[in-house]
């Protein structure tokens, strides 16, 4: 089964936005096992809209397509299906009805373009539209099949999910068992030296399929399976990550698309556990992650950056000899991070302290190289542990491995207590 | 002169990276006056490769090609336009010497395959990659041009600068005048606000031509003009600027590609003043912010985030009436946004103290709507400037929001002193 999509918008041609759309839909299509040979961008032009549609036609047997259904005059999509389609285009009931009422219900006026958004193919399937007004649209012509979703991400997205799986299985799918998935995350390791410890894995498995991909300091695995049920194809995904967990128990930290940072929050808010930062060359960037979890606010006390020397004395009570001196470890040191987190600790009167102190670079700092962090970590009762890493890459790459690296160690820690 | 840009990868079509490349390009070629009319992805196939490439011939002028020429045998596109051209192909001198003492350095044994990385095709012109091993290619044939590129951005992105771009006007564009184009910045401004502003100069002007868009938090204007040098483009963009500048004093703040954090850094810097920064519900963002802009050590002390009401007490001393109590203000106030600005300026001995303190959501906290934020601007010897904040979004747009609008504030400030 071969698939293109085809995203309409002159905004993607301008370089004023980034093809998401493209990305996600080929992701998702290939996990249920259909093949995007071809994506292609094209202007909100009816001409060339069409041209693109009948050079999919010749390449492809379902054609996706994002973008074009707005109510404006720009918004072509479905007048260059129907156009090459040779099909009449109608006013959905249901789709202008809420079109209605949503004006309706904002006490404001409708503009008479907006029944633009509640127009189909002749033929097709309306397809509802959960978070916003244009209604999608899916029919199937000549053993060809066309899918018609919102440009935003936001409405494109459930609109797939709800709307769109269930109608490719209906009727593109017909012969095929539904494909179940299961994300598999992972920290502490790189994509590289995991995908060599799951080699043969990787090899000698058709079913489940084993595919990972590296994303921000992250691998994830898709785990997938065709099965006729939910409970059939879990029992064949839970049996291959017991497998894959027993490779990888100190690095597979969940079996659901979250980063380390959610797992983290949820082990201590369930576990009843606290936490305080000291964070250096990160600048806030672990606390900012953490943070970013909803309920965080259970679990992170709070912390201090401690970007200069001078905080680092005054609120975190590192010795002066420490920082400054002929024989002074200096700022980036294991010394110094352990005082960090050891006070920090304290400070917040938590159940963890961690410290990140480093050179973030550019250039060399103290004499020592960029890329050279200490981190640590103290626990309560518990001697404190440090690591020295040494991370290639630019400033960016250094703050964010480093703040990684502090929430893989924790995590760790958070394993072993539970 | 019509453009189709053609980035080759199975990567892509699997959705495991976002085509970020036809962004780029998009955006860089409308800046020279190319328009891209399609994007097209294909896969590491040498027939599909073949056809997309046929079927761009018939409509574009020039075809541009992200990917396909690393090592391996799956590194196709220049085989597949040779093939299509019907032109030989042959290993470049210079690239090849570079691939050599490449591996001769590391004292790595060259495998075969690498020689791929230096083939061109007859005819064409070699472009240098600076930041990798494989050569780029530039080819015109039968009026059509073809341009080769790697990959990764980091490769891509200073070949077009420093290769492409100029042998486009060599070729290409020889006819035309090159353009010269200025970024203006903006912070404290929606992007519809900003083009109100400027309608009647974005609507007449032809000549630099006006383009705004939005980025994260911040919108751009990029004021463009064709001329035979840069100093007579310089003399109309500058005089643009200054318009421009006249419309909206209080947020540009920078003409050239920088975030506000850029602007303060250096700005701070330059002056000598300090900044120290209380975060609670932005959680370590607007310092990991600054911090992300190398030399930001010499401007920001630290600060602390202050995310529970213990380390508000104990660290910054809030006083515990203005947390606690049926009559409290409680946390997300102004009279707590005040006490953190004043307090963490005096722990940090800085110049200005900052604070933000808010409802991040999703979900009401101290029966406080999420969205509504306090941020407050301590000055050394001023009074404490105060703002509420109701911010529409959920918890991410929320947090990065209010990070923005204390940059801004803080901006303001260096303006008004400088």
């Amino acid at each position: 089964m071969k698939a293109e999509i085809i995203a309409v918008g002159t905004e993607l041609l301008l370089g004023q936005i980034v093809n998401t759309n493209a990305r996600y839909l080929s992701r998702e299509l290939a996990a249920i096992g259909i093949d995007v040979y071809f994506q292609t961008v094209v202007g909100d032009n009816l001409n060339r809209l069409s041209d693109a549609i009948r050079i999919a036609q010749g390449r492809a047997d379902v054609i996706l397509f994002s973008g074009g259904i707005g109510p404006t005059q720009d918004d072509l999509t479905k007048d260059a299906i129907a156009a090459v389609l040779n099909r009449k285009l109608h006013i959905d009931r249901m789709a202008m009805d809420k079109i209605e009422s949503f004006f309706r219900d904002r006490n404001v006026d409708m503009t008479e373009n907006n029944r633009r958004q509640a127009i189909v193919i002749e033929g097709g399937t309306p397809l509802a539209n959960e978070t916003g007004l244009a209604a999608g649209n899916a029919i199937s012509d000549n053993g060809k099949h066309y899918v018609v979703m919102p440009g935003p991400p936001k409405e494109l997205i459930p609109m797939f999910e709800q709307e769109v799986k269930p109608w490719l299985f209906q009727h593109v799918l017909t012969e095929e068992m539904p494909i179940y998935s299961k994300m598999l995350k992972f920290a502490g390791i790189g994509e590289s030296a995991l995908e060599d410890r799951l080699l043969d894995l990787i090899d000698t498995q058709t079913d489940p399929t084993i595919a990972p991909y590296a994303s921000e300091g992250e691998v994830t695995v898709r785990v997938s399976t065709k099965a006729p049920s939910e409970s059939e194809a879990m029992l064949k995904l839970d049996a291959m990550e017991v497998q894959i967990r027993e490779r990888l128990p100190e690095h597979l930290y969940a079996n659901e698309d979250v980063p380390i940072e959610y797992t983290i929050v949820t082990m201590m808010s369930d576990m009843g556990l606290t936490l305080s930062a000291a964070e250096s060359c990160t600048g806030g960037l672990v606390m900012q992650s953490l943070t970013s979890v909803p309920g965080s606010a259970s679990m992170l006390k709070g912390g201090i950056v401690c970007y200069s020397n001078e905080i680092k004395e005054k609120l975190l009570h590192v010795p002066h000899s420490y920082l400054e001196g002929e024989d002074a470890p200096g700022a980036v040191s294991p010394e110094v991070a352990k005082v960090l987190a050891e006070q920090i600790r304290m400070i917040g009167d938590a159940d963890f302290g961690l410290s990140v102190t480093g050179v973030a670079g550019p250039g060399y700092s103290e004499r020592k190289p960029p890329g050279l962090v200490f981190i640590a970590l103290a626990q309560r009762g518990k001697e404190t542990e440090i690591h020295e890493l040494r991370i290639n890459g630019n400033r960016e790459t250094v703050r964010i491995r480093s703040a990684k690296a502090i929430l893989y160690r924790l995590w760790r820690k958070l394993v072993e207590m539970d």
